[in-house]
């Protein structure tokens, strides 16, 4: 199911909240409009967990925000001063349920609430020894191996905080954690700063933290800064502390794809607006891919601010080429496949005179399996293109993510076996023209130093043991 | 309950749709996605009648048509040759289920399902001379009173569609109508054409009604045409066939907000794209109220379209300015007012590069009591505008429609309680400019004449008898 | 479905209730209580109308009360002075929610809602007579029919009182009616009393119509006395008074099967206890079919009385032989035919030690099909029963009922096409021995007169006619 | 929320099933089927696991099976030759998600899931000592500490079976478990046997586990044998193993409550049937004390067994009494203490002419708080009781449960407060006799010594660390 899925479309596999406030107070509607407003980076589960004076209450399960949490179970959540949130792109099925986060566990010295996005790359390493230690696992996500780390680390030290700091020097990969102890509210980011991870302050005094910055805003909290590479910062009733041991250890490589598709287009990532990076990531098209054109439009909706930078570079007029059927949802019945051959598509509509009888440049952020694209490309012929000219804002996508995204695997993509010319033979336009990576560093602007592993094959860290991460998958041992 | 709502913006009332196979098909799903692209006309019921060889299967419920109709419940459904469905926007409560259209009814000669869009302006009479003889009403619509009218009608004449024909001259008012007879799918479009109605047809024969072309394209039928004002199209088995006793009778009052507002941007009504009337419309501001400005920016979705005319008219960049959370829904827990003076906003937020120490121009589609703009203007300022001119795509709303929208009391409405420059202040901008009537008038192009009755309170009908219409709806008699 | 489902068991159609308070008060949980009582008489839909000052609120739906009903519902209601309520057994399907009732309607004089148990056996002609006239149906229940034939008297006369009164005039067939009118509640019985209805009073002076008196306990309402055949009786703010113009036109006959099987034993009914009836019944089958045996054990839940009466006419002991699970309910589902036949069965679960090796008389209130009866006598003989003497509580079952039950075919009766000794066999018993029909009329003690048409085949009414009956359930018509 | 429903009712708190299949099979139905009639042990959450080939799918959630399981559901459980299934009677609110079992749990040696009745004694101290080596906890159950313990010795030795039994050295307390390993099924009862489990076998060889007969019926499987109290039975492809290292360490000391209320009557218990049980403890009843009256009537359901045993032992006829309604489950929406002064009342109904002149002996099970009984004996009264002689077939309730009920506290018990007389007044009875200890032992027949600590506060093992399990449950460390 999930690489079926993923092969659709390359996703994030999940999104962080967090909220200390100065006084007890009803966290949870806040915690779930911080969570609303990062719902694009997970939609198969969701949950937030209150704190209230080391009392911890969760409330978590499958589905949408709207569809885990009722007015009651807000209200039932109570009040806090902590409150811990995360939404979750993951596997479906049975374990959906069991995966959701925040984990909320108890330990020796307390409870802890965990909520992580990432992935770690010595998860399987760590599991291997924590089990030959007689540890349990409920779940089969790496989230569940930082929270054992973490605890291991706190029996050793004086503070959770300081547990946080001791573990991050035996993880590996992609993390940035929210975390919530009985009477403190921790955020962490790993020494690549892979993920993004953001600090603001609402009016009252609250501190936040979130993944995105347009969490923040949705919350009314002021951004002050985002969480350094490496860092980690502490909010207690004493105020906010850093512990930047880490920081500064390894060169940032926050995700490019943060940029391209993942987050949201008001989000300011590490000091740059996404929106302005897509813009960016158009005009290099322009630039890169030239072509003579009468109109450009962007495949909605991550396409259009990429279409906005290439009009605005090139001269060629930009334009809304297709309506996009919003009430598209979990519930929504697809067409069968003889459905689809009759015609039936509703998705996507192009609009016919935008289109009919121009030179279409079409701007779209990824081509992963070719198959929606093509589809895409069939109706702006249908409406009466003259001519296709696709522009995709990254590089040819051609190896597995192992920082947190759901492609794991590099079969199945388009880029990988077939050429440019090739490529734009299967999805049937008169020219195709991707991002070069140089390019794609470039778009990231301020944010500075990217990851672009899935574009060249070269990872900045090492990569996951594939035999041993198997053996959690699959385990069919004799006993 | 529907007065509150109705001043966040004015509501089309339903969509219809309908569809004759030449063959028995599983024609519920078509119908599912047909009804799926006229979402946007109604979110509160939906319903789909099956008529196969006569035997009728209803399904209908309130709620969006992801919620009404299961995979289950298409198959239940089961196999026929004539489709009729309906979405509609209706009030609220108890009464949403037993409201739900199509209506299936039983008469003396045999059943009729029908689907209605649009507000009859004697109904009150009517159903007032129907109650006379003994009628009883199950329901508090419009759309029952046509069903009886038709019935009577079809008792003193040959055949369904000459009974539609016949209560034509009876029914005034706003309707367009797709009715199953056991045999026969018939369209019917009032004479002065409030409503749009256009027919299609599938590759394998199958002929489709449907409020607006996009349902159409969603189903893959090619568009043939619109159905004239007062004309009456019938399929049957033997084919198609018209009867236009009371085409030409009224001059054309297709309604103006069906370019401005209600209708789909990729759909063609009465000739005319409704994205390019948009476009028309914002460079017809531009000519009307020009403005030295940085960037031009619509609000999401329905003042996009605007935002690029007034942007190619004037030379101003056009921007995308906000991002509007596309998760929410019906199931939204709203913040509550003191949530929202604490700054917590998710439905849009700017993206603050693009408005930063910008001029910019504004484009909505409307103002209806002014609320929910001030909040816009609000949010840009807090990012930074250093100008707002706001432009409305539209004339000042001021006089009730009776012709199928729920703007039925002019009432709360700003634009009738206060001046252009009153309301200028009220909300916050710089300045504030209205299309003027002449320009909504031309907006509609190819299209041609409309009624904008809601601007200038002029109708091109009798009205409403508010007292009899009010003994319906709060009867409270003594027996 | 239906007749499948019929074959099972025979099934009581409806439940009815209402109240009439003194002063304006939350009366929706009343009735909510006042149904939940008569559950056993409908479970396929549910619905409560308040009546406020002569403003109408309906709330109904497809399922059980405890399903159709939240305290968000209860609440929304509101309050009033007259509350109707309705518990249905009807067909199952996308039918199901249009059909619930009670009917709410609109005509001339105001509106009515209306609740019917019972069945018309004029309902076709009626019918017929009134679409001829134009009317339309929205339902197919004769419920409907009732509601046309009262409003059209109600034109005629002065009150809705007069009306009821005017329309049995001409209804025929069964109907236990309440209604409520803007100011008024109104109960009334066909002549013959073929279904129960009896009326109480609270505390506070309210005064309740059900169709059974365990409702009337259930809502803390003292029984008055029973509505007499042929009776309207009316309440308003003057008082309660009595139309008996059709009282003592018909003998009584009252359906024999509410002692047998559809009424609660708690009820009394016309002036009979219906445990003290079924114990009578078991009395005169140890008369009738003595047997040598060591232990009467009856069929959970309606077989017990019986029994206990069998075991104290013969001093043959009493036992408790079956466990029954409690938790089946709509949501479970039923073992297939192969994990039947693997020994799945989870319904009933005899005691073993009770009957192992013992010689049981078993006893059950009918035989419809034998199905159901042969896997319960399998079970005893799989739990070691010497000898199983099987008694019914009521006569071979040979004609269809056409007053309100779902027994409307003697298709698939197995005592109508096989002797009592082929039964035996069919069923695997020792012996069987049924009721006479003299003994099932003597049950029914100071209730009087019964009807028994379905052991007799002797309707004390005209019987519908089939054709015409057909013509409304599948009608297909050129038009 | 637990106290209060405790003071109703003692309540079980678990029940176990397990099957073991030779061929690969759709297990999920035939746990469904088995779960379904151990639902009386447990209605908060129910749980299956099927283990295919060593892979393990779980299906789990909080509400009654027919509200977790659809048909989907049991579907996408699959294929698999071991199923493991839980019911629990457990903490409402939002951790019920969380504890919901059977437990599916990684470890070194691969995957186990585990499913258990009873509460450990010592589960704080483990607890305390796993967690000081930095053991992770995610729910707050004993049974994840006996999942902990197991893993730790499966590190030190050869097989699960084998780390079971080591593992039953250090465990205190009651536990019967149902485990699954990748291939094999093992149930395990603690040496004093508090808890139920019996083994069955299918006609097709499977074997199955189960905490009472009554699910070895249901899904057609012939009773074995019980699982001997300390004894481990493991079965895999090489058949049926047993270790008895830790029988008959101790006495047995089986809950007699299982025989007085918690088992269902058609179960067989360690030898003994329930039912016939439960009419020994009413026969005790009607020796230890007599009373001259008219008729003999049990609360339904718990009291029915002893109230037929009082009859048959006194010689004063037995009667049904009273009319329960079926209906009311979870959704039900009980009435207000308002509307139940007004006379509300559903759930129970005496039948009048059986009650009404009457000296009545009535029969229940336990009285907890009194407030329940107190009512009924008011409804007797309301009936026209002449008098009243209550009789429980139970000792006084004045000590709390260490070993899986929901009577943790005596706080509450009337019986802790109150003499017998005291209570006869309080609850208005007219004599009121309790069944001896001596004869509540005696009443387990075969089933041999019972535990009845409950009546008399002496405890056959340690009892739990008050402090220690706070601990555990309101944690509030600074860390």
């Amino acid at each position: 199911m999930k690489a079926e899925r993923a092969l659709q479309h390359i996703h994030e596999e999940c999104g962080v909240f967090g909220v200390f406030a100065k006084e007890r107070a009803a966290l949870a509607p806040l915690a779930y409009y911080g969570l609303y407003s990062l719902q694009h980076r997970g939609q198969e589960s969701a949950g937030i967990v209150i704190c209230d004076d080391g009392v911890f209450t969760a409330a978590k399960g499958p589905g949408l925000i709207s569809e885990v949490f009722s007015v009651d179970h807000l209200h039932e959540l109570g009040e806090g001063n902590i409150a811990v949130g995360h939404v979750r792109y993951a596997t479906t099925g049975s374990d959906r349920a069991q995966n959701a986060q925040p984990l909320l566990i108890n330990h020796s010295k307390g409870r802890m609430a965990l909520a992580h996005n990432g992935n770690l790359t010595n998860s399987a390493e760590l599991r291997n020894i924590l089990e030959e230690n007689g540890s349990i696992f409920h779940t089969t996500t790496d989230s569940e191996v930082i929270a054992y780390i973490i605890v291991q680390e706190r029996l050793r030290c004086g503070s959770t905080e300081e547990a946080v700091v001791r573990a991050m020097g035996r993880l590996e990969g992609a993390y940035s954690l929210v975390i919530a102890s009985p009477s403190k509210l921790i955020a962490a980011r790993d020494p690549f700063g892979f993920r993004p991870l953001c600090m603001g302050q609402r009016m009252d005094g609250s501190i936040v933290f979130a993944s995105e910055s347009c969490s923040l805003d949705a919350v009314g909290a002021k951004f002050i800064r985002d969480i350094e590479p490496g860092e980690v910062v502490t909010v207690s009733a004493e105020g906010v502390s850093s512990n930047r041991s880490f920081c500064g250890k390894q060169q940032k490589q926050l995700c490019v794809f943060e940029f391209i598709y993942f987050s949201r287009p008001d989000s300011v990532i590490d000091g740059e607006n996404v929106s302005l990076a897509r813009q960016r990531a158009g005009a290099f098209l322009a630039q890169e891919h030239p072509v003579d054109a009468d109109v450009v439009v962007g495949v909605p909706d991550s396409g259009l601010d990429a279409a906005l930078g290439y009009a605005n570079a090139s001269g060629i007029p930009y334009a809304i080429g297709f309506t996009k059927n919003k009430y598209i949802g979990r519930t929504f019945i697809a067409p069968t496949q003889g459905e689809r051959e009759s015609g039936v598509d509703i998705k996507l509509n192009p609009i016919t005179p935008v289109i009919s009888g121009k030179r279409v440049v079409l701007i779209d952020d990824s081509i992963v399996r070719g198959t929606t694209c093509r589809r895409t490309i069939r109706l702006l012929r249908q409406a009466g293109a003259a001519e296709i000219h696709m522009r995709v804002s990254a590089p040819p996508f051609i190896a597995p993510c192992y920082y947190g995204t759901d492609i794991d695997s590099a079969e199945g993509l388009i880029a990988n076996h077939h050429s440019v010319e090739e490529i734009a033979r299967i999805i049937g336009v008169d020219s195709l023209g991707y991002l070069s990576i140089e390019h794609a560093r470039q778009m990231a602007g301020k944010a500075g130093s990217v990851c672009t592993a899935c574009f060249s094959g070269s990872y900045p860290t090492g990569v996951p043991n594939a035999a041993a991460k198997d053996r959690f998958e699959k385990r069919i041992h004799e006993s």
